[in-house]
């Protein structure tokens, strides 16, 4: 059950990029769970991780590999989490990028690992290891549905995204995959994402440039509120379409709004793909003193349970939005100021039902797969936005039944 | 569905209060909705409210009133909250006051408001104050079970407990009632809570003490993170038992500590009843560095939807709660120190799996009604406890369809 369409359009290949999927076994058999992405030699890369204390050894291994080498490879598995796994799960991820840099003849360092899966049991090191030379043998440059389909875990269907630019005659590709489905509140980063443009961009101004849009997109969704322990989100720049670009260059924002655009599409993605979702929605706060406490209103409603709720009742209780509004933490919130509309609809106007609102305009306003809340606090000029989706039966089933 | 006994033992009446109860049909017929407690003339009287921004007009209208006059009556209705709904609402909360006054033969500022229900409807006053006749006609010593009753919303049973201590050779009794189930994330009260004691305590001794236990008992519980716009708790002490307490008698402690045990388990109560609960919660954070912190570790973990749903599973997914931890916020968390006790069964030891625990062990600690999570944070003396329930369909049941 997930909301809206899925892919809407091929994943372009980026030159420069080959991707490799296998199914080693990890967790089930005749999976795919393996995914190698390889990049040219001479690529920037960008990276931004998780901000949960409690990091997978994953995200150790890929931070310190980041530091200390060029990165050529980027190494997925889902189905084990190699969380909660102790020095041995540091020495495993140490050794799967060991195993597979032997295999690509590069060092161990220019491997960064990344997992997803079940936390706190180690990863299944034989299986992962004998699954590595097919997926070497599988690389190409057209793989990247296959690569989002290797990355799923409790997601119903694979999440990717191309953009394209023209630039100086010369075509410039960007694109992405994303997973994630549950434990969703990204913080820096997504569950798992991975992106590769074709144009060359030095590696500090690819980091910047990773972190602002990340900020804009993956640190603006909530499935329930649980930054995972294993979240990453990668950016590459293999430079191979010729064209290079930097903050100086008059196609810079051009770049970097489609790189937003690409990567808004992708942290969507994962909301519509929500554990248990039917509903997308939109989170709007306006008017704000300033951003903090837009994203305050946003997630006291994005995260509530009694507004998840009536969200997948196609509810429109606009108390619960006021309520949670006024719990959210505003510093001297005045809530007779607040209006609330729902997908165009007032339906709270100065902090207390609208005069013109009919309950029958709420329903049907409440009724599509796609809701905004937009909620005008009368406060500033400051507004965030924040994507998530309703809290459903299936949203209990799916997590007390993902271990059993 | 509820987690354990609801009332054990008899609810003792207390000397100078009296309760009537009616049904005045506010929201359905033939059901308890509305309770007047009458206090006798030289009663204390001591309260604490939400702190939610958007509180509802009787929440404003209580605090005016106690500031202006001696408090004798409170006035309780269920089915409608009159929160949301603007100057109409302080309107009718200040008349609904005004028209038990005159029947009560004292001023409107002598009675304090409480209304629990929908959000966003105005009260029907004609239905409220045409019940009010009945209520008088009920008062009478012996309804605090009544009165438990007749606040409940979703509540599937009454709450209500009583302590009774002899003091210097009198009998002092203390008795109150609590109702919520849902939108339970108290912050300064609880959804509503109401008790009385016979002992002689001066109000400003009794406000510090109402503060200090509320603030242990209904400020410690959460069912869903939401807290209420018309969380209210009062605590009367009418004198009639003869027996004069402050802060200087010996006795002070021991009294203290019953009223103290007595809104703990009214607080409990709540988080036992709460919507579509199977399991019934502690939390003890042991070994913070300060209470704030042991306070966001447990409220991380008693919060996530995803050990929420893993509790409902009695599932003992110790990486759930490992995860809640590591985004709680606590500053320079060394997650590898990190010990868990699922009722008394170690699960992670040093931040990971603890090496002597088996998934049976943890299946058979999962399995009561009842589950303690003790965590030791291993950073300094201070520690925390609160208290919570799962989350189970039934909670999203209720929830989807509260309205409808």
């Amino acid at each position: 059950m997930a909301v809206g369409k899925g892919i809407t359009s091929a994943l372009l290949p980026v030159a420069g990029v080959r991707i490799g999927v296998a199914e080693a076994g990890i967790r089930k058999a005749n999976r795919k769970d393996l995914v190698v992405f390889e990049l040219a030699e001479g690529s920037s890369v960008a990276a931004v991780f998780t901000t949960n204390a409690f990091c997978a050894a994953p995200v150790h291994v890929a931070r310190e590999h980041l530091a200390a080498a060029t990165c050529r490879y980027w190494l997925v598995n889902t189905g084990c989490a190699n969380a909660g796994t102790g020095e041995q799960g540091m020495v495993d991820a140490r050794q799967s990028c060991a195993s597979l840099a032997q295999l690509a003849s590069v060092p161990a360092s220019a491997v960064l690992p990344f997992s997803t899966g079940v936390i706190g049991e180690l990863l299944p090191m034989e299986r992962l290891t004998a699954g590595m030379p097919a997926a070497i043998a599988d690389l190409a440059a057209d793989h990247w549905l296959r690569a989002a389909e290797g990355i799923m875990t409790t997601d119903t269907r694979p999440k990717g995204a191309s953009r394209q630019l023209l630039i100086d005659g010369k075509a410039v590709t960007i694109t992405g995959i994303s997973k994630g489905a549950g434990m969703i509140k990204p913080n820096m980063a997504t569950m798992l994402g991975f992106a590769a443009t074709d144009a060359r961009v030095a590696q500090s101004d690819l980091q910047d440039l990773l972190s602002l849009v990340a900020d804009q997109s993956f640190n603006r969704i909530t499935v329930d509120g649980d930054t995972s322990t294993n979240d990453a989100c990668m950016l590459a720049a293999t430079g191979q379409s010729g064209c290079v670009l930097s903050p100086a260059s008059p196609h810079w924002p051009a770049f970097a709004q489609a790189v937003r655009e690409l990567f808004v599409e992708l942290a969507q993605a994962i909301v519509r793909d929500g554990e248990g979702a039917t509903k997308f929605v939109t989170v709007q706060i306006h008017g704000g003193g300033n951003s903090d406490e837009c994203l305050r209103a946003a997630y006291a409603i994005a995260e509530s349970p009694l507004v998840k709720t009536a969200l997948f009742a196609s509810d429109p209780n606009w108390g619960r939005l006021l309520a949670a509004i006024g719990r959210s933490g505003i510093p001297a919130l005045d809530t007779s100021r607040i209006d609330i509309f729902l997908n165009g609809v007032q339906i709270v106007e100065r902090g207390g039902r609208a005069a013109a609102y009919t309950e029958a305009q709420g329903q049907q306003a409440m009724a599509p797969e796609e809701i905004t809340i937009r909620v005008e606090l009368a406060r500033g000029e400051a507004s965030e936005t924040v994507w998530t989706c309703d809290f459903s039966h299936d949203y209990v089933t799916i997590n007390a039944e993902y271990r059993t």
